[in-house]
């Protein structure tokens, strides 16, 4: 798993230049269809980019999307009119049978598809019009690290080939390519995470907590978490934890705060401040020296960000930390117990 | 809270009866105009409601459905193009801004807009086109019991007057006219949940599983218990569990199951053998002997509820059990600490 993490600059290198020309011929015949709507499939680390993916498509493209529930399908046999969509499975393994189910009957209907795959000769590459390779070379590690930064690289291709509608989209080739450098920036924190996380030895359960972009990172370390340490982590949207789940923060709860700058920080000192009320712990990983001070453990990003990519650099360091905990609680974070690589589910 | 758990069948009943007029209106001009596309916009448990509401629309007519993203409009002033879309804004109190103004952004738009709200006065019944009532009477208790079945109520209603593509959609009507006397029948389960709940004094975290249109149930279960038993409780979709956070369940974990007949069942007894093989605390909420066999505190619901109808029945129990760990941890239901009725965020 560590060594993954680290090849994921090299990766996403590849994985952005590699799909160039595929990137080029699935926008221009985006342009060509009068697509209204985005569908996204996948499941686990695969749906939290697909996460990502919605807020970048909504934000900067205009095009709503709907992020499938595998169920309607798989339980019900059901499927909704997608005819005029571009709809994207998403899948390392190309095997997941509910998303190269949910691609093939979008595609009958008529609809755009997109097959994200790190596997060529995959069913999902196969049922899909549309392929993006992911070139993150083969992932052996359970939990998936380097092809969820690569789907995410391939997904900020794709959005970025397309008319920008916002500000956030401005220059954002530009700001890709410079991505791969500041992943390895992320990557000097290790040991800095790796002291901090001590602390957190014999913490059981906590919460991440980021807003916008980056809910898919806390999404995405939550589930690192839980994967590699066997910590019940729950991720949330800081709206999203104000209504309801924060009366259960005790004096002690840990909560994890991914803060990248950007639009959401003003919010996220809020919601600092209402977990510093409660005496949460606070683990928080950013630049912001605001929320920094306000933080148990405050994890400083030496660096600047740009906004639209941070989730980019920022999941490296929530991977470093799901590592850091695996180790400390004695937990072989390559053979999580229960866990197989491809995981059958409809 | 109990006592408004009480009030659910009449409240439901009326909710059904005092709407049907403007639904048919809504259900004309849904025809009228070619809605291709719902989005739908809460927080809370209003989202849990929404998660429903996204089942229902995708398998029952069809539509496919977006569940909308707070921060895109609030954080990064952005909307997707929603203009041939029915518009839908979930608030109890009509107060909830995001909601709002999500709502008065798509009706810019020229989207179909529907209101759902228990105060015909709010700023929610002024933003939006259509409008349904709650009719839930005041709610007083800061977690939402009544809202949550009214706002099903109100859903349920919209899709059963759409045209179905889809047998769960068949007799969907009359269906809804038996609910208020089920939800009444589950109201009488009280008794045997507040023992079987003993067990859980000292949880002090759970997972609460379901699959397909019970996970929304299982969400809003699971935010019941979080905000008046402070207990970490995490909404699972079955599928999602295996695809991760399965590694943290351990010898005694507790894990609430949600398991009313239908497509899914078979899939439960599935996860509730894996379960089983971790030696997982396994409570179960169901009318399958298989599935109550296997586990450690069944709840057996003693009669049969159509599938497609189960959320509005089995949330009461639900509701129950949240009610019930509450006074066992010696926590005021109807006062959980650091929350009000009205959440405020954008």
């Amino acid at each position: 798993m560590l060594q993954e993490i680290h090849q994921q600059p090299e990766a996403v290198r590849r994985t952005l230049e590699e799909n160039a020309g595929r990137v080029r011929d699935l926008c221009a015949e985006v342009a060509r269809r009068d697509v209204r709507l985005v569908t996204i499939a996948g499941r686990g680390t695969s749906d939290n980019a697909a996460v990502l993916g919605r807020y970048l498509f909504e934000i900067i493209t205009g095009i709503p999307v709907s992020l499938s529930a595998g169920s309607v399908l798989t339980m019900y046999g059901a499927w909704p009119r997608v005819d005029s969509a571009l709809a994207i499975g998403i899948s390392q393994s190309g095997q997941a049978q509910e998303v190269v189910e949910a691609i093939q009957r979008s595609r009958e209907m008529g609809a755009l598809t997109l097959g994200i795959t790190n596997d060529p000769d995959s069913e999902l590459a196969r049922a899909a019009e549309h392929v993006f390779l992911l070139h993150a070379g083969p992932e052996r590690s359970v939990a998936a690290t380097k092809t969820y930064t690569c789907t995410l690289a391939a997904l900020y291709s794709l959005v970025a080939g397309l008319p920008a509608v916002h500000p956030l989209g401005e220059g954002l080739v530009e700001k890709l390519t410079a991505m791969p450098d500041q992943m390895g920036d992320m990557l000097e924190m290790a040991p800095e995470i790796a002291r901090g996380m001590e602390r957190y030895r014999y913490m059981d359960e906590c919460v991440v907590v980021a807003r916008g972009l980056n809910l898919a990172t806390a999404f995405e370390t939550a589930l690192k978490m839980s994967e590699t340490g066997y910590i019940v982590a729950r991720g949330y949207s800081a709206a999203d934890l104000m209504h309801g789940p924060i009366a259960s923060v005790e004096p002690g709860s840990a909560c994890f705060l991914v803060a990248p700058p950007g639009a959401v920080l003003p919010g996220l000192r809020e919601t600092a401040r209402a977990l510093g009320e409660r005496q949460a712990e606070q683990v928080t990983l950013s630049s912001d020296p605001e929320l920094l001070a306000l933080a148990t453990t405050p994890l400083r990003v030496p660096f600047a960000v740009e906004e639209v990519v941070s989730p980019l650099v920022y999941i490296v360091a929530g991977q470093l930390i799901a590592h850091s905990l695996a180790l400390l609680r004695h937990h072989d974070p390559d053979h999580p117990r229960g866990l197989q690589k491809v995981t059958r589910t409809r």
